[in-house]
């Protein structure tokens, strides 16, 4: 960290700080400048904001050097995680597929969907029980009864289940999930972080629409520090000013985390555009910057989705992409 | 509802989307021009998506004409909603001031800050138990402790008390709380939303960092839609490409949400800047658009705080504004 | 500037760096942690840019302590500029209000509505001959013959004028303008502002929409950098993901730019929101943010404007607008 | 388009709007609802601006239907435009690589790094002579001395050359260059857009840093409607709030460009990432969702670069680079 001396200020209020620095067990190296007086700190600063320097009245500015997250960190921990779910790995070269409709709606749609997309080879069921939706007028799931009719697919298949937690309060229900979906809205839903962290259920970790990357590294740092290493992120298009498209993908995402962070990234092409023609050309980009997996919506009947029709493929659609998906990623992988 | 027809839509499929609309219980306009047919929907379109239209194959686009919010609309509620908190009412022309620190540190700092805010002629207290920090190391509130001291600093100065919310399983420790506040991060937390619609407290919503307008009358939706139209809205700035606020405070919002909804709008000019200096010009502004209240962050050593120090005001400083908060919103009624 | 060293970059690659440094003129003070070394730099960094740096292979990245902008930055020029056309001030506690249409139509509507502007009191009056339209289909000004109806209207009422340049190549045709417009979507036309640095004419520069403050003043920096120094700035709104005003107004520019920089600054309410009935708040928040003028549009019949019709007042609504602009003014400077 | 009429519009009023409307050429179709009234309007809206109607006092809102732009409309010309330099074709299925330094800086600068990248294949060399360069302290270009230099390593290597123009004043300057391109800041900087309308060059027009698709196509209408129908659009990334990446690749605006328009589709990995380890993954998202062609600064000392060195590739890393471009692109061509 960086602190930028007021100009002008006093030598006294220079001097109070710097033993307040001290005191918090940093050692500090000074350095004049015909104009500006800088201070760099030298320490663990990953517990110290920079509003708390900003605070003190001989502070003009602070810069920080070292990013504040540590467990989710590339530096701290130089090799890929890999995430294992019943036998299937995510990260570190293992590449996955996560398919099925938005929001689980009957046990004849969730079954069926779940044996097409377990026959084209995706390696993980999604399906959606509780949904966040804008309008409180909107289906909002089936709740417990989805989860049974989701782990009654998961039977029929054997493909592992990923669905979204949107309240810790719900956390019984999800036992026998296999993996834990934290969508964008609550990427920040802190307290949901904690209780999250406090298990051991692998948890896939949505991007904010409008958070940075150090802000969704710091998530995944909230579930890391409670104990929970098992996070893997998921890019799925932030908001811009484009209104042609549901959501701007941030393809440069995938190889930015990739330098920040050791931590598996996948990406969800559906959410990010919004449209069905879009999903195999954003899939393909993202096998093209080395993600690690897709989660890609599929839905036996789009045109009667309760939930995200326009951008459900069709199981043939679906199958036809896999194809696609596993000669691409093979063509990536022998480069 | 408009919906426009693909170009090169087959009849049949065009006379299925009439149909599905009608047994839906819609009438429908047909309008047919030399390239282009659109279908106006007549009826009550709220629980409608643009998404569950897009799904049809006979379907190109979709232009909603009326908004989705019922109850938080002033077209179907014309007049100012006045929220009456222990006989302090905010909204129809009563303007308040909320005051307080970022965060409860002590009981010596919460009735210090308390005694002072009171004394200088604030309407309500702040103070976080609960806080949403981006870092899992930074202070995380006092929780149940800190609750207990803004009670007492309420008993010592009989203030009524804001303070937030960040998980329905809190919700037990806010029996005393006078107004329940939903923070920028968890405006589209719906559970959270939800328990809240079922509570008697007025919520004090803030507007999430890349949130519309619109979404934030829906998330106020939820609220209402559960029993409970005590909703306050805040607006605290929006996220930006610009880098020298902290955020980018939307003060159009203000008047254009007066248009929009009969609910009482404050303004957060402390965290809409998150600089000091910037508190008094942003308040300025918010009494000049006609905002219904200013909530605004006190602290008795800003540079001691552990949350957003850089943005509180001392005591005195906070003494100095009110004078002239007092000043302009006279101005502005009496013109 | 910081220079922050790449860990495990090697001495000789460091000594390097350092030496080439030292070759362009600058003072280096080295900080050595334990896992960063920092070198900053002593000198002036106004013409050095982080890539520069950062294209040095021992450099992991840079962090910039002072602005690049010199002749705009209040730190150098710690006065107020008062800019003077035509006997009318502006900045330094002088308000102006520019007042006018979108676009001049004819020697009708530009002279009356010019008479009916300076009746109410506006200072200065606008027009645009050349108009920025992103279809080429729309009406684009009246040119050269749209300059002399300004002028005419000028001699009718004394105001001096205000009309937007697109083009170096029009220079000419502006000899007896008053002041430059330069308009959002030209902020970073270098060539044209290079033109216009040759130029003793006042300029107001508006922001663009995607542009930050310190990119606003690195415009400003280049007419000044040629010897014009006559720049008044003009926030306009920015874009954001928020769609029911046109643009969003960032009314925190204005006390962060007062900081910054000493030139003057209006606010352009009309362009802002894009809608009439917001004139007025947003107005109003201006003048009390400090802003040291409003630019406003205003038509003598706004259903048959070429351009801007839904943004523009009536002479009638302006008049009553003047009065409350007249009265805030007093009211705030009176504070 | 479709017009929204006012609750509570008077009878008079909605007729004279249908009366002016017709007078304009239009059909009128109405529809009345229970809340609503609407009317859809049929004939070429291209010319009509949404503002022109909202200025009505019948009007509450209007929605475009059609887009605004024709020439490059894939509606109006359903196949690819495949434009043509000396021999080279770009669109329709045909991959092209520009590549060549950010700035030309001195003639065995160019001429050295013109010959390496025609050894790796590149079919175009690029090199600016005239530099937008954010600060008017920075390196500005070699300006026409710079485009001798240019022309001679055309000369040298047979590359066709791309630069970019800053002013229509420079045009005369730019009579041997094979594709002009207008930078990101100039996309609406209509005057240039005219004037490089009525030249027969291939014009390589850059997204702007805020701009829409369709603010895109309005300005390739520009040069279209002029009567250069010779377009190559390029998405170079959009601003954001990310900050770890200098702009956001918006990697989504090739597919939906493809839909929308026939004219081809670059990308340019180098400024949209600002980093040098992010071309490589970029380069291979872009051929993924089927662009047209790549544009990639490479330079043969990045370090002493005068411009965007940090971004530059050095000639050995654009060689793999092609490399694997050759295979990528025959890969999913052969798909």
């Amino acid at each position: 960290m960086i602190v930028i001396v007021k100009q002008g200020a006093t030598k006294n209020s220079i001097e109070e700080l710097k033993q307040e620095l001290r005191q918090k067990g940093f050692d500090i190296h000074e350095s004049k400048g015909t104009t500006t007086t800088i201070l760099g700190l030298v320490g663990d600063t990953s517990s110290l904001t920079e509003d708390e320097l900003l605070t003190y009245d001989a502070v003009e500015a602070v810069r920080r050097i070292r990013e504040p997250y540590k467990l989710a960190n590339r530096n701290v921990h130089p090799q890929d995680t890999v995430v294992e779910v019943c036998g299937r790995k995510i990260g570190g070269g293992n590449f996955q597929v996560i398919a099925g409709p938005c929001s689980i709606e009957s046990e004849e749609q969730i079954t069926e969907v779940a044996k097409d997309v377990c026959a084209s080879g995706a390696g993980f069921l999604r399906g959606g029980a509780f949904k966040p939706r804008t309008s409180p007028y909107s289906f909002q799931g089936l709740h417990g009864d989805g989860l049974k009719l989701l782990l009654e697919a998961k039977k029929a298949t054997g493909l592992p289940v990923v669905t979204e937690i949107m309240s810790a309060a719900h956390l019984d229900l999800f036992e026998d999930v296999d993996v834990i979906q934290v969508g964008a809205r609550n990427m920040q839903n802190f307290e949901l972080l904690k209780v999250l962290g406090k298990t051991n259920k692998p948890i896939l970790l949505k991007r904010g629409l409008a958070n940075t990357l150090d802000e969704l590294l710091m998530s995944a740092e909230y579930i890391m520090a409670g104990g929970n290493e098992n996070v893997i992120l998921c890019e799925r298009g932030i908001r811009t000013f484009e209104t042609s498209t549901r959501n701007t993908l941030d393809i440069s995402a995938i190889p930015m985390l990739r330098k920040k962070t050791h931590l598996p990234i996948i990406v969800d092409p559906s959410h990010a555009a919004g449209i069905r023609h879009m999903v195999e050309p954003l899939s393909m980009a993202a096998i093209a910057v080395g993600a690690d997996g897709l989660m890609i919506e599929v839905h036996n009947n789009p045109s009667k989705a309760l939930c995200d029709g326009p951008q459900s493929l069709t199981p043939q659609a679906f199958d036809d992409l896999m194809k696609k998906i596993n000669k691409t990623v093979a063509f990536f992988q022998g480069n």
